[in-house]
Order: C-alpha cells, then sequence, then structure tokens
C-alpha cells in the first residue's frame, strides 16, 4: 500500500474516491456494493457468515480479498456479549481491511429501532410509543443515547427509523411506526434522526416508500395509492427528516405502487431523492430485495437483470447478500448489459461515505469495545421517562384510576406476567428468544404485575393468566373470574405477543386479519365485565385493537403500546397515580374490528353517515389522552384575518393546569379546508406542543402557521397554496377543537418547492 | 309553433339541434340538462314530484313551462299498476311537451339493474348471477327483453349495465357487479349493452369510475388507485361496452380516486372518454353527485361552483334534481362565471339524443301503454334459464348431490322460505318491500322450499328457520338440529337479505367489515354439522363469504348469489339433479373473514407465502365450478411458438363428456406473463367458452389469441405489447391450468391504442 491521493486526508473527498475508483478492479468496486449477514463468534474472535446467506459460490476468505461493502448484524442473531462481540467485530474489520489491496473495512451495520437490537442492549419503547409522547425532544435523545451505543461498539449505520405513515391498522409493522399522520411522523422521526446522526451514526430512512399501504394490510402486498396520496401522505416525513434530520441513507421498499417496485424505481430513488430532494447519501435495498424483483415482482428475469434495474433505479447497496450484485452483475457489466458507468456511480457513494466516516485514512483503527454499557442506567432512565411519557390513559370515566394504595387488586391477563410483553418485535429478546427461549433474556424486564407490587406495596394483588394471546384455551379463565371477585378492582392486561413472520401477534409478518383483540382475550374481558368488579383494561399492542364492544363498561382504559424494558414500571406508575399520564393516540383507537383501512385522515366523503351501515369514526380519535389534572384554555388570540398565500400568522393560547397535581397537557393544531381543487382530509395535524404544567401554573403557547403549511399535490401534481377560507383548529384531539381561526389566504395560487416551511415553529412562554 | 328547421326530419340531427339551440333561451337550454325524480299516480293520471326532491324553489307546472329534460323513475318508488304507470307517464309527457315552448317532451329513464326495477315487472337474478353464467349471448336476450319491457312502458333510457370491477368483497354493491375480472366483466356487460340497445332504449355505463375500489369498501369512501390500476382493471370494461356494444350514455361515479371526484373530473369525462375514445353520447350524473362536489367532496363552495365543475369536466344531465344545474347554473351564466358554451355543449349533446329518439318530431306520441305485460311467460322463462346457468356447485365431494328422490330432507335456514331471499337490492320488491312490507309482491317467487318440494314429491321435506339473516337471536337452533337430526340429509339455506342503506346485510349502503357470514348463521351451520347429517349448503348471497371454517366437513356447497324469481326452481333443480350445473365463480371464494381487499388479479407479491401470516389464497378461485358429469380435455394444439409482438395464434382442445348425463363445460384461458417491465397478475382472464355437450359429444374450441390481448400500461402511461415470454394456459378455473403454451413474442416493444382487438375470438365446432 502506498500513499495514493486516496490516502490524503487533506484532499477532499470526492478527489480521494475518484483516485481510489481509478484504481479499482471492476471487482473491487462491486464488492463495495454488497454486504454479507454474519454473527460475531461469542469468544470474541470475529465475525462468520450466517450459513443461509451465504451461497457456496463463495468463499468468505476468498472474498474479501475484494474487499467489502458490508457488514450485517454481527450482533443481531445470537447472545454475544457486548464487548466481545466488540471485539469479535473489530478483529473481523482488521481481517477485512488486511486481505483486500486497499486496507478498507466494511461499513457495519446493525437494526437500532426501538434501541440497539443486540443482546444486553436497552430495549427502548417502540416508535408508536414515541409517537404517543408527542415529545420530538425527547426522541433525539434517544436517537443520542442508541447512537453512542451503536459507535461504543464499532458499528457506523443504523437501520432506523421507520417512517412509514399507517394507512391500515391491521399490519403487523404498525408497532414500527410512529403513527398514522405524516406531521407527528415526520418530527418524531427527524428528532430520532438528528440524535442517531449527531452521535456519529449514518440514520436509515425506511422503507422508502408506500409499505404501509399494502393492500389488505398484507406484510408486503403491492400498494394501491395514487400519486397524490403518495406525495402528500407517504413522502412528507422523509422529506423533512432528510432536509431537517440530515439523514444520509434511505433504504428502499420492498413493494411496489401501483405496478412500479420501489427497488427498481428510477422516478422515486434518483429523479425524486437525488435531483429534486439533493440527496447525496447511499441507497441501499431492503433484505434480499433486489433478488426479489425476480421472484416476487418479476421485472427481472434474473439476478443479473435484477442488478441492473436495482442499480439504474438508484440502489447503491445490496443488503445482506451478494446474489445479485456479487457475479451476476460483474457479469452483466462484462457482457456489455450494464454499464459500468453505474457499478461507479453506485461505488462513489458508497467510498464517499466511508471516507466521511474516516474509513479511509490510513490510521483507521476498529474500535475496541472497551467498557462497552449497553444497558447503562442513564439509559433505563431514558427509557423509563419515554415509557412514562407514551402511556395514554384513554378514559376514567369514574375517576377509578389512580388505584387506591391499600385495595386489593386481582391482576389477570396473559400480558401481565410476561417479560416480553413489554417489547415490540425488533427488540433483541423478541426478535430472537421467540424462537430461541434458551437463550438468557439479557437486560432486567419487570413486568407490570411485578411493578404493580413494587409501586403499590400496601395492596394485596392477586394473578391469574385467565388465557394465553392467541390460543383459544379458555380452561383459564374462571379462575381469572375467581380472583376478580374476590378483588376490589381488576387490572386486565391484554394485548400482543410480538414476534417475526407468524411467531406472534404482532411484528413483521404479523397481521391482523381484523382488528379483534387477539386470541379470546375479549372473551376474558366479557367473563370479568361478568363479574361487577370494576375492570381496568391496559393494553400492550402494537396497533390499537376496537374496543366498542365495551364502550361505557370499563372502569378505565390504559393503552401503553410495547413500551420498553422500564414499560412495567410506566405503566404501574399511571395505575398508581405516581405517573400523570400525558400520552396521546398516535393512531385512531376503532369501533369495530373491520372496515379497514381507515385512518383520521379522510375528506368528508370518508366520515359520511348516511352513505353506507358501516360508520368509520373511531371510539377514540387520534390526539385523544387523559390526564389525572384537568387544565383550562384561555386567552386564546389568532382572530379570523386575511393572509396572503405567502402568509404567516399566530395563534395563541394559555394552557392553565387547574387541579391539585402537576401534569402534561399536549396542544394540537390542525388545519380544516374548507374548498380546495382536489379533496382534502377533513383536518390534518400541522403543530403540536407538549406543555408541563404543576399545579395551578400556566404557561402561553404561541403556534406560527405559514400558509406553506396548507400546501398540498394539486391536479397538475404541482405542490401549491391555493387561495381561499382556512380554518386553524387549536385542540385536545383532531375531534375535540378548542378554539378556531378562520382565515382566508388571499392572492394567486402559489406553487411550492422543496424551500417551503415543512412545520409551525412554536414557542411556549 | 312553426316548422322550424328543428322540426325538419330530413335534416341531419346536428342541423336541428343547432337550429333549436338558437332558438332557446338560457333557461330553456338549461331545462334540458336536469331531471325530477316523480312517481306515477297510481290511477294512471299523471306523475307528480317526490316531495323530498323538489325544493320549495320550484313549482312543478310552472318548472315543466321552460321543458324538462329529464323524468326520473316513474315506475320506481310505489307499486303502480304497469299499464296504469305507461298511461300517466304519457299522459305527464304530453302536458310537459305542452307546457314549454317547443313542445318537447323528457327522456324518461328507469333502473333495470336486474329487469326493469318496477312493480309487476320480472326479477332476474343480478349481475353477478349473469357473471358466474360465463354465457354472454343469453346476457344479450337478457338485455333485449328488459329493453322491449321498458319501451313498452314509454321508457327511453335504462340505467344500466353496472361495469365496476370488483376490487373489495366487503363492499354492498359486490351483488350488482359481473364479478372480479375486468374481461367477465367486459364481456358480459357489453352482451347486456347491445340488447338494451338493440332493443332502442339507451344503455347507462356505470358507474364511471373507480367507485368499486373505495377504501374499506365502505359505499362512497375515496378509491385509493393509481393511474395503471384504473387504466387496466378499471377502464377495460367500459372501452369495451363503448366499442362494441354501444352504449349512448355513461353515468360519472359518486367516487373521488386519489383526490379527484369523478364527476369533476374532465380528464376522464371528456380528454379520455370524448376525445380518445370517441363517445358521442350523453353523460348523467349519479343521483344527487353533482350537489356532492359540494358537501361530501368540497371542491365546490356552493351549488352554482358544483354546477360548474360538473359541466366543465363533461357532466350533461344532472339526476335526478336541479339543484346545481336549476336555477344557480342559470345565476352563474348570467354573472358570467360560468360560459354559456358549456351550457350549450351539454344541451346539444341531450338534445342530439332526443332528436335520435324522435322525441324532437312533430309526429312524436307518447307511448299508450295498453297490452303491457312486464313477467311475461317468455321473460320467466329466460329469467329461469338464466338462474340454471348461474347456481355453481363449488363442491360435491362424495356425490351427496343429486338429491335421493325419496329421501328425508330437513330444510334449515333463514333463507329457505323467504320470497326476497332470491333478489338482490334492485329489484322492485327487495327495493321497495324491506321498507314497505305492506305492498304486495307483484311477482310470484317461489322459494327454494317451495320449489324444492315441487322438484322432489316423493321426499319428506321438513323445515326450520334456525335464525334470522342478521338477528342475533340463537333461539331458534335448536330446533332446526332437531329437524336436521331426524332426516337423512339437511339442506341449509344460508345468506343475505339485499336492502338499500343499512336495510339489509348486501346491497347499496350495505357493507360487510368483514366476510363472515351475516348474523350467527355461522352458528347454525356448526351445530347443524354437529348431528353428523349430511349438510348441503346452499348460498343466496350478495357477494361470497368465507368457507374456510367448514372446509372439508359439507356434503356439497351451491352457490346461488340471488338468482331472481325463478331462482328458487334453478337451485331446487340442481339439489333434485334435473339441472347439471353449470356456473362458474366471478368471484373468489376466500377462506378467511378478513384480509379484505383481495381479488385473484394479483403479481406473485400478492400471493407470497412467506412474508405474512396471511394466507390470501382462496377456498374456491375465480373461475371454479363443478358438474355432475365428467369432462376430459383431448387434443390439445398450440405448440410453444414465436409470434410477432402484433401476431395472432390459435390454440385448441377437444372437450368430451365423458359422464352419462348431458352437462356444460367452461373453457377459460389465462395469461401469465413471466416477466414484464411493471407488475403483472399472475394470471388473468382473456377468453372463455361455454360448451354444451350431450353424454358422450365432444366438441372443438379453438381461441384466436391476438398479442394485443397481452397489452398493459407501462411506466410512462402508454399502454403497449412488450416482448418476451408469456403463457396461454387453458383451464378449468384461475387455478387449475390444464395445458399451457408458451409464446415468445418477437420485435419491438409496440403500443397499442383504441383500434386494438379486446376480446379473444372463439369458435365451437
Amino acid at each position: 500500500m502506498t500513499t495514493a491521493p486516496w490516502r490524503d486526508p487533506s484532499l477532499p473527498a470526492t478527489a480521494r474516491v475518484d483516485d481510489l475508483l481509478s484504481r479499482m478492479t471492476l471487482e473491487e468496486k462491486t464488492a463495495q456494493l454488497y454486504g454479507v449477514w454474519v454473527g460475531a463468534d461469542t469468544d470474541g474472535d470475529g465475525v462468520a457468515p450466517l450459513q443461509r446467506e451465504m451461497s457456496s459460490d463463495y468463499d468468505w476468505d476468498e472474498l474479501i480479498t475484494l474487499g467489502l461493502g458490508q457488514l450485517t448484524r454481527s450482533f443481531g442473531t445470537a447472545p454475544v456479549d457486548p464487548a466481545l462481540g466488540a471485539q469479535a467485530l473489530a478483529r473481523a474489520q482488521r481481517r477485512i481491511a488486511d486481505a483486500g489491496r486497499f486496507g478498507i473495512p466494511a461499513v457495519a451495520h446493525e437494526e437500532c429501532l426501538a434501541g440497539f437490537t443486540a443482546w444486553q442492549a436497552t430495549a427502548y419503547p417502540v416508535p408508536l410509543a414515541w409517537g404517543a409522547t408527542f415529545d420530538p425532544d425527547l426522541v433525539e435523545v434517544l436517537g443520542d443515547r442508541i447512537g453512542h451505543d451503536l459507535r461504543s461498539v464499532g458499528v457506523h449505520q443504523g437501520l432506523a427509523p421507520v417512517l412509514d405513515v399507517v394507512r391500515d391498522l391491521r399490519w403487523g409493522r404498525v408497532e414500527e411506526t410512529i403513527g398514522e399522520d405524516p406531521y407527528l411522523v415526520g418530527t418524531i422521526a427527524t428528532a430520532y434522526v438528528r440524535g442517531l446522526e449527531g452521535a456519529g451514526i449514518v440514520a436509515t430512512l425506511k422503507h422508502f416508500a408506500g409499505y404501509a399501504s399494502s393492500a389488505g394490510a398484507r406484510n408486503l402486498a403491492p400498494v394501491r395509492a395514487g400519486v397524490r396520496e403518495f406525495a402528500d401522505i407517504t413522502l412528507p416525513p422523509f422529506e423533512m427528516a432528510l432536509r431537517e434530520g440530515g439523514a444520509r441513507s434511505v433504504m428502499a421498499a420492498y413493494t411496489e405502487t401501483d405496478g412500479v417496485p420501489a427497488s427498481a424505481d428510477p422516478r422515486l430513488l434518483t429523479e425524486l431523492l437525488r435531483e429534486q430532494w439533493g440527496f447525496d447519501g447511499t441507497v441501499v435495498a431492503d433484505y434480499f430485495g433486489i433478488g426479489f424483483l425476480e421472484t416476487l415482482h418479476r421485472v427481472a428475469g434474473n439476478p443479473a437483470e435484477a442488478a441492473h434495474a436495482a442499480l439504474e433505479a438508484g440502489i447503491d447497496v445490496e443488503l445482506p447478500s451478494l446474489k445479485c450484485y456479487g457475479k451476476p452483475l460483474v457479469a452483466a457489466v462484462r457482457e456489455g448489459t450494464v454499464p459500468e458507468s453505474l457499478v461507479d456511480r453506485a461505488a462513489r457513494r458508497v467510498l464517499l461515505q466511508k471516507c466521511e466516516l474516516g474509513l479511509l485514512d490510513e490510521d483507521w483503527q476498529p474500535e475496541t469495545g472497551s467498557a462497552v454499557d449497553l444497558d447503562s442506567t442513564a439509559n433505563r432512565a431514558l427509557a423509563r421517562r419515554l415509557a412514562e411519557e407514551s402511556v395514554v390513559l384513554l378514559d376514567n370515566p369514574d375517576g377509578i384510576l389512580p388505584l387506591t394504595p391499600d385495595t386489593r387488586i386481582a391482576v389477570v391477563g396473559p400480558r401481565a406476567a410476561d417479560a416480553l410483553a413489554m417489547l415490540g418485535c425488533y427488540s433483541f429478546p423478541s426478535h430472537v428468544l421467540t424462537h430461541h427461549p434458551e437463550v438468557p433474556m439479557g437486560v432486567d424486564i419487570p413486568t407490570v404485575l411485578d411493578s404493580l407490587r413494587t409501586e403499590l406495596p400496601d395492596a394485596k394483588v392477586t394473578f391469574a393468566e385467565g388465557c394465553g394471546v392467541s390460543e383459544p384455551d379458555p380452561s383459564g379463565i374462571a379462575e381469572a373470574v375467581a380472583r376478580a371477585s374476590e378483588a376490589d378492582v381488576c387490572v386486565a392486561v391484554l394485548g400482543d405477543r410480538a414476534g417475526l413472520f407468524g411467531r406472534g401477534t404482532s411484528g413483521e409478518g404479523c397481521d391482523a386479519e381484523d382488528l379483534h383483540l387477539p386470541g379470546i382475550q375479549g372473551d376474558l374481558l366479557d367473563a370479568l365485565l361478568g363479574t361487577g368488579v370494576p375492570v381496568v383494561l391496559v393494553l400492550l399492542t402494537g396497533r390499537p385493537y376496537a374496543l366498542g364492544r365495551w364502550q361505557d363498561r370499563l372502569g378505565a382504559v390504559v393503552q401503553a403500546f410495547f413500551p420498553g424494558e422500564e414499560g412495567g414500571s410506566a405503566v404501574a406508575g399511571v395505575l398508581s397515580g405516581r405517573v400523570n399520564p400525558s400520552g396521546r393516540l398516535p393512531v385512531s383507537v376503532p369501533r369495530t374490528p373491520g372496515g379497514q383501512p381507515w385512518t383520521y385522515l379522510q375528506p368528508p366523503l370518508g366520515l359520511a353517515g348516511e352513505v353506507s351501515n358501516l360508520d368509520p369514526t373511531p371510539l377514540y380519535p387520534f390526539g385523544h389522552g387523559r390526564s389525572y389534572t384537568t387544565f383550562e384554555w384561555q386567552d386564546f388570540e389568532g382572530p379570523d384575518a386575511e393572509i396572503t398565500t405567502d402568509g404567516t400568522y399566530d395563534v395563541s393560547v394559555t394552557v392553565r393546569n387547574t387541579g391539585d397535581r402537576e401534569g402534561t397537557e399536549v396542544v394540537q393544531l390542525y388545519l380544516h379546508d374548507p374548498v380546495a381543487s382536489v379533496t382534502r382530509p377533513d383536518v390534518r395535524l400541522i403543530g403540536y406542543q407538549r406543555v408541563d404544567l404543576a399545579a395551578g401554573e400556566s404557561r402561553r403557547v404561541t403556534f406560527h402557521f405559514h400558509s406553506d403549511l396548507s400546501s398540498f399535490t394539486d391536479r397538475a401534481g404541482h405542490r401549491v397554496v391555493e387561495p381561499g377560507a382556512l380554518e386553524l383548529r387549536l385542540g385536545t384531539s383532531s375531534a375535540t377543537p378548542q378554539h378556531t381561526t378562520h382565515l382566508t389566504l388571499t392572492g394567486p395560487v402559489r406553487e411550492v418547492g422543496t424551500d417551503r416551511r415543512l412545520r409551525c415553529e412554536t414557542e411556549v412562554s
């Protein structure tokens, strides 16, 4: 190795990479474009490819002599002590660097959706719970913490966050999303990206784009969506997270929209993403997604054609395999069917990112992995705070919550005493332990039952499981009813088991036919209500379920999603009253189990009552959540007015805590557009603000509205602000406006572009 | 009145209409563009506007002095003796003609979906049953019979057929469609149109377009669909029915697609329909659909804006009201906000059609209505034959059908003994009697129970209802179980009650949350199966329901949809063996109640098993149906070959009836496109042929395939034939190919236009 220009840190990255590329063979360049799925040796010696991912065409030791673009998830599939895992990764990187002509290590990437998906790493609440916090500042801290932990073990890239906007609540991956509103998803995800990128980790926006809209909510099923739905619902969170979050990678979605697979769509991956939005990072494939162009989409006849289509569309990196970008791509370039310039384009992007990460520098050293603690006290405190902010009190009509300290409590239900009940599918324990139950958990995860006993030491707490999560066996219901009958209050902890591909009731590949509570849990709830003892329903779920069947019959309803390793304490804290609930629904809770897809972003046609027997209105609307204290909204400022289509306008309100304890209100700003050139949602979220208030305290919240926020995609496909009437509605949920301003936008229709305002800045004083 | 040029039948229609328009005031021209919903007086004196449809702004006698474009459904809402109804309509037309300056009567239109929707008119099987016949020739006769009946009472226009392609089986109007395949819908609907138009009645294609794809299958909910789904699934039946059927009217759909309401979409109603397809008839609004632009779509701020948007888009006629095209439109033209040329354009089309109908001729006379018989012997024979051809034998594993003549039969179920069980929502009795039960039925409708007793006089037939259609009361199940236990076989007749807007379990505004059998009918079936007595399930339904719960447990399964007034006999005939079943499924029968939307037109992605826990494959596939005889397919001709992208190719097969009784096979031709530039359905229907065969007889079926039939909409939005591999699969259903030809299309990509072949011509020898 010489000190060639590409090794010179004083040169611009582009010059270094150009020089490097000019020295590389075709095989070496393509080697930068693929990855191998590996597992770290438990003794720290190195990593080895997972058997299933390496075809017999390749020998690992020989392979890495070409270099290697990516190393996939060395921490992901087996319980490896993090310090030893870091050591194994470092040794593997050293071997890769030593084996190739240029001494360049791989980019190591890992899943980190709800925390680093590794053994003994903190299992945070799932993104749906982040959405419920309406607290981007806290989520930015989360991204930062996860980023630091990833860096501490030598990882460069995190495959998160998920920016899919929920379109059908039955989809198994709803738990991985931030909710059903693009503004909420965009602002929360952008905060996470800022945190992760700020810690030096490449954030990966996924799944680009449309994945959440699959027909029938079946994972990967074709998406039915038009260009306007795509532009106004699906894409905005990505645009915000790139522009304001600075994410450096984007993952192409598995799915197709209207016949065009995302992974073979140059309009999406190149024209929109790079040419219009100016993105200059890397686009990576979802796992095996390039091969799917041949096998599931059939827009390619073989792996080489799939490679060609993906490369041309703009996918730079095949993950976590070399099925298409390995030998098939090299052969296709040699045969002249794929231009080498496409390989160069992708390799340049990968190498620029490696340069930025310091991986081309002569003094590069793999991380040592010393003093690794992936579940620090600080992490746990953050996990707890996030969990506490995410619990949504849906109903408490008679004030049965908080529970009396010395009461008799029957805790029942299949989710009350299972630590895995707290976790989503993309936490290490549920990702791995659901099919390897022999593996120790790795982190301490108190259950709701554990935590309630700790939280209320004077209460008499009994427990009965009642039934399983999804098993049809009703034999345990009688005991649960007996326990409930002997108690003053029954806390029924129901919900999902998160898992992968059919191993759970929620999670990737665990889609629901409808929104009935899984298994016979609804029957258990009916039986408990039959006792006459008040029932507090606690839901640990990956999606909302239909609760209309029990409307007005439950003592209280607490929706906690998957609150993570400190979630037991958070839920018990809400039940005891130690925690004053402040979460708000990031998804609507429906009345009935059918009728999907439906979200709150409906034009009036989607809400009309007389045209169908089906009532689509939710039982609890988007944005809804209760508190143990009371708030008054006062001194609303923002009279009816005219502004231009390029104008600004402030609305303010003072929120006063009129109860006798501290609490948090979430002030939400919705836009109603009475008449437009295309149909518009009746209301949509355009701003929000959490406000923490001591008893008696009041604070003033001001939203700076700009008319850009009323823009949408018109019939010609342009994003425009149209003149005419608008209503700004400040509310406590999407269905409960407290104050309305009637604005009139004046002036011509104004086309807006990528420099438009994406958010409503907010001040609290 | 003078003998002006417009009265001169020797002049071309355009010249007459130009002259007439030049003589009309703005008010008179707009009066041609709206209708009034009326009811005929039962004594034949005339018609009167329905109270609810006339606002107090209008006085009927004064109104008609301007003329009147349309008269809506004078036979539709009350039981009027058809001869008196015809007399009333004729008198009303005479009054309208006499009141205006020009002596022009209205176009009288009526619903005629499953027969003329009038009292004492034949109630034919619903369109879904027509689809099951796979017999366009017979459906053309149906159109002709309905047309003659409409003419006999003075009606000019029929608001049928429905060309919506089913996209979600939960939609209440599935019963009104012809099925889930655009080729089947197109060919059957075109046959109906030919019949109706051939009888001199203006056929109205509806609903243009996209209505069937509403989100969540809620009637009128916004449609999510991309341009390719729209072009390749939704539009083809309309194109065929216009080009090959000669329909003279099109109804704009209520719905919106991707934000653009059909009723305000000039691309759809003008650019595509008129400029590309060359349509020169009238476009009419769906009832109150123009007003919905203001109230449900909010793309208009008031009725005048709604009128403007609709008129500009290309709607010529407002039905059945003058809310927008009445005074608001006149005022808007006077104010200069709507150009009068738009009024002229629409009025010209309406008057051209009136000219064509003879309504501008001096010798015009209203029909007299003498000798009216809307339920003739010929009608009933046709109704019976259609019904017989439409019954689908889904399963008969042990040959329990046909029933033994002298057996003990327990007939049970809420649909066995109710005449209304035979009818869809758009037959007069269910349209009106479901909320006016005091009205006499009008036509004789034997039930399945009646007919079975007639059909099998030596059998001992008992009956118990078991439960209601949708009521949750299980008290009758015990008696049904007792009857079944005493019998040799139990015939369970289950299904839907058709009705309007929540008054039924199927029909307009009667959408299903999921595909569970309505009410507790599934529990009844479970209880009957518990007896151990073989159960023959007969389904009288408006949509398929999930039957996976009873897979391999039923003695036989008969799917009859709504078979019309002669349907009892048809079903009983199949049960007795008098009729050899020949129907084939026009919709897939699913395994499970959830997971919608889903139809068989899936790319591989929509079928893949490993990516989701949900199995979308149907229990009985599209095209499936059994017979009491057996067929062998022999001498398949059509070797693997190359043809050009503008080439033709013949495939032939000989079908032999190898059983000992006559029977009918339906030979189906499916196309599989292994690799394309966009994702394609795994298979889709491109040809079919019913073949009637005596015992031992054989006939040869030849399909003349042209590569136009492989065309689809590419990424640029052009309809193209792509070179490459294709498979032609001759099969007995979409999932059971018998013979496959591998074609290779050679040559360049070929763009095809509106002159391409739309169907596979077929020969039987």
